[in-house]
């Protein structure tokens, strides 16, 4: 492809240090004959960005390099590699962040988000997208549709986390979903869970403007944790989904899932955590938990483009590359929600 | 049907009290129209059993009258209630000791096991079996072959529960499963685990003689936990399931199974455990407990018939009804691996 | 419970040859103790109380005497039986018009549309509701919100046939689902699917004001198959739904149908058909069909009441007790959909 | 690797037209970085290669130009790519025919099996390995243990079609199977159902010595279709296994299966075939077929290696590369079950 009228040189916001970051000209990644290079829209920031951010590392993962933060991705196809449709340059596309080998026991067992071999955006050693351009292969540059704005395109990715969730947490119409935590996840989940047809969707925090806020976005019903035994209180719900991290929210949550039902642990808290065993046993309740995703993006495109998700509204920051570390913070302030930083403005 | 041979009364072993069990005659059990009476030639002592015995209650199942313990149990049909094809008398039988209401949310679903409303044998107030006689519906009664014992026969009882503990750790022709702790209930997992073709069937026990016991009935390799790291051995099974209620064990049988794998919590320890979320997460285990279960006698007979689980060499201890303490007090006893009750001797 | 105020007898139209309906006076039918009793307010007309009324069998089901039609119902409870909570007489309820017996295989594995003991209204020789009242179990009494009319409350029939397709069909967020043929029936699945979150729904009918209708109910796309061939438009759906009982639209459609996707037979025709036997294996489809439903009434519910699924605007015909027969010649009409007969008005 | 060994050339056995087989000479074959190069040591005859010898083609795959038969495939590897650990030359290997893409919707979704992309060994333009040696991936060379033969470790291949046919049947302990069609598939199948844990394998045959030999493999119970109406014969199966391609066969097979159950046709006959579309709705039997199979290598290694399942004997046939023909056209002799060829002797 000719790539005549790119640059050769991108602004790149690299962490080069526990809550230090730094703007450096870099080239312009190569890209192989099955990837394309986009030219950056927006990128939402992430808790696991906040977290390498300020701690420099998510337990096993260390940063111990530079390393580019972002993995929540949206932006324009400028160039392709030679095995890839040339129409595609021009598309605007959101990015999956992932590079799975393609080859090993899970790849070819269709779980290729748990592949060992696996390439994640912003996770060491490979960079992220707080930068100008950026490269991915081809199928996981997802192509959307006008009516997605770049910050959606963006925030495909959490509501991947979440169709991701409601898959494991078996949520079909009519379902009755108790979700703890209305956070950004919290508050995408309890949107999709409406829109996979649950028919209740309980949001549990401790917090009354969240709870406030999980009603406009989906949830049939909010409760305060402090004032009700949420594990006692006869919810029994098919599925409950932590969004939480919060022991206390996970132990009540289980034990408010009906016979058989599921349980999807979202939220990141301690690596242990004390569970009603005896509970699980006795309900044959099925615990699991969520490892990124396969295959969301063409269902997150429908979701949004359809209007059953709504992801706009939850933007409530907007940064240039320059303020990536104030993009960082901003979870600092209460009525935060989602900050996205747009490299190439 | 003509019931005009059948005594008036019969002899039953009855739990009044903590350690407390004393010889009734009592009147035989009346039997609807779906109902089969059974007089009862075998009935295995099981670990619930042993624990009302000595505890008076098994979490909130308080045992607060008298009541008959014995769950595990074999018969000849006697008499049938009129629904009941009359040429069932004179059959042998296995037992599956259950009535699920059969209208329920869980009974509709398929989900008999978890019905709100069962009444199980040997469970507070429900009677069980250490008698000359007891009843059942006409479906739960399972005919058994002639090649079966009527030791083998109660045994398809623990039997169900690994089948059961199979199916839900998705075990097929090829896996590899990891089974800590080798007492009766390790021992008959281990068996089913091969029969169901599992090509590794790795046994943990910290007793020599349990793990040399587990080579004997399907163990293809034995570990003693305290010398091998079973979390970091790279056992990359496809399914852990406990039978210890150890949560040492638990924590490093979750970490030794592969990527979306599953983990069946079979054994009863705590009613909380702390668990290894962050792995459950990363690697997207399945974790589960089982309820007893719903449609297994079909395929334990076929088991034991065809010589794929043998069930007959784990007895070790035949007991009269008189004996009956002494036979809920066999596992005192490390030698002992079950003990079985003959009412009607 | 007390029934002073109930009428002695009731008005009943009955079935008493082909083409040959009669007004009888009936004894209100007795109920069970676990059984309500339910005035009836609207009953929808189906193709096979058409077929039984015209032909007077279908396939193996005979009228070999006095039927009362109809199985799509909507009433209040009126009296319960003694195991019935009382508070529930004066709730509207929509009737799941089966009653499986509960205990055999198939009602024990969950699967009770398919229990061999079935009672199906309007089956022979089980009455349905062309008549003032009827009866019912408890659980299959399902109680409606104030949002639902009786008509409504009356198709969830269909739309649990529908919502039965759909899980067969697995059609998800994010699915695409080719439907071949706009009657009724093709016309809710279409509503369902897009329910469903199905994000492509293409119907085909030979007949335009069908697809011009269809477009109403869900379709994004209508295809005439006259002029496109189906079987290589390159559709790629993941599940293809027959509503035609056609030969050639099943064919077409299946091998309209991606690797591994599902095709679910809805539609009636002759009892052999041609099928593409060799694309079946070469792209390892799945082929079922759908026999009513299991636990399909509280979706139905909730896709009502939320907006999701409309199904008052399906209704082209009302007609009273004794205009049953034109209620059932009403097909007739290539402007009507669905007719529903008022007994008691 | 260091290939200083190995000869320039192989002797090749190639289909130069219908009926016309040559021997070659040509350049070993080059592999890549993530391949494999094997010496061949057995290579199974199959009815596709048959097919293609006599016919030219099977449907749309066409042979039109030069072909390598054969794609049951044993050997042992004497040289790798650069990525591949270099211990495994000399490794004593079982080759899974196949290399899909890794990249495409059905790689993604583990559904390598349907990749449109495959190039499977013997499948024009793909060579197969009639040849001394031939190039795989190396996730697609299977280590086999030392107990399997050669003649074993190509037959993998077919039992892979056997496992798969399995999964898709939902065979497990337990089940009750039919199979119709006693040649090489539905032998294997027989021993491969029995191997799954079944309790019954019923298999039909036109032909005495045919049924037979079932019963030497598996089958509990053998019946000549022409004396037997297997469709009423009230056999209930859980699964029908079609391995004759028989439209008679299929028909009555579907009706001798229990409801919800499932059908696989392995068999391949005509195009299109004739099939009892009310009976599958009525008992919402599931009908599919199989094309290939994924991840079953290590199942199968475990079957035979473990005796389950025993292969050696079904080979009836031994030839060399000259003979390449005389292997194909062996099918001719009715007592003829497998032939093998053996390029390297």
């Amino acid at each position: 492809m000719s790539t005549s009228n790119l640059p050769e040189s991108m602004r790149t916001s690299v962490l080069v240090g526990v809550k230090n970051l730094t703007i450096e000209d870099r080239k312009l990644p190569a890209y192989g004959t099955d990837e394309v290079l986009v030219k950056i829209a927006a990128v939402g920031v992430c808790g696991s960005d906040v977290h390498y951010f300020r701690h420099g590392r998510i337990g096993d993962f260390v940063v111990d390099g530079p390393l580019v933060l972002g993995h929540e991705v949206s932006g324009t196809i400028v160039a392709v590699g030679d095995s890839v449709d040339p129409s595609r340059v021009g598309q605007r596309v959101a990015i999956e962040p992932q590079r799975p080998c393609g080859k090993c026991r899970e790849c070819r067992a269709g779980l290729y988000n748990l592949c060992p071999h696996m390439e994640f955006y912003a996770t060491p050693p490979i960079d992220g997208a707080f930068a100008e351009y950026a490269v991915i292969q081809d199928a996981f540059a997802h192509a959307i549709p006008d009516n997605l704005t770049d910050e959606a395109a963006a925030l495909l990715e959490p509501l991947s986390v979440a169709i991701t969730t409601m898959r494991k947490a078996h949520v079909v119409p009519g379902s009755s979903v108790l979700i703890a935590g209305a956070g950004p996840i919290g508050i995408i989940c309890a949107q999709t869970a409406k829109a996979f047809g649950a028919a209740e969707v309980i949001v549990t925090d401790l917090v009354a403007e969240k709870r406030e806020r999980a009603l406009k976005y989906g949830a049939t019903r909010v409760i305060d944790p402090v004032e009700v035994d949420i594990a006692n209180e006869g919810l029994d719900v098919n599925a409950f989904i932590d969004a939480s991290g919060s022991p206390r929210a996970v132990t009540a949550g289980i034990k408010a899932v009906r016979p058989a039902g599921h349980v999807v642990l979202v939220g990141l808290g301690n690596p242990e955590m004390t569970l009603p065993v005896e509970h699980i046993q006795n309900y044959e309740i099925n615990v699991t938990g969520i490892f990124r995703y396969t295959d969301t993006w063409p269902a997150a495109i429908h979701l949004v483009s359809s209007g059953l998700v709504e992801l706009d509204s939850l933007v409530t920051g907007r940064f240039g590359l320059d303020q990536a570390e104030e993009a960082l913070e901003s979870d600092q302030d209460p009525a935060s929600l989602k900050s996205v930083v747009y490299p190439s403005k």
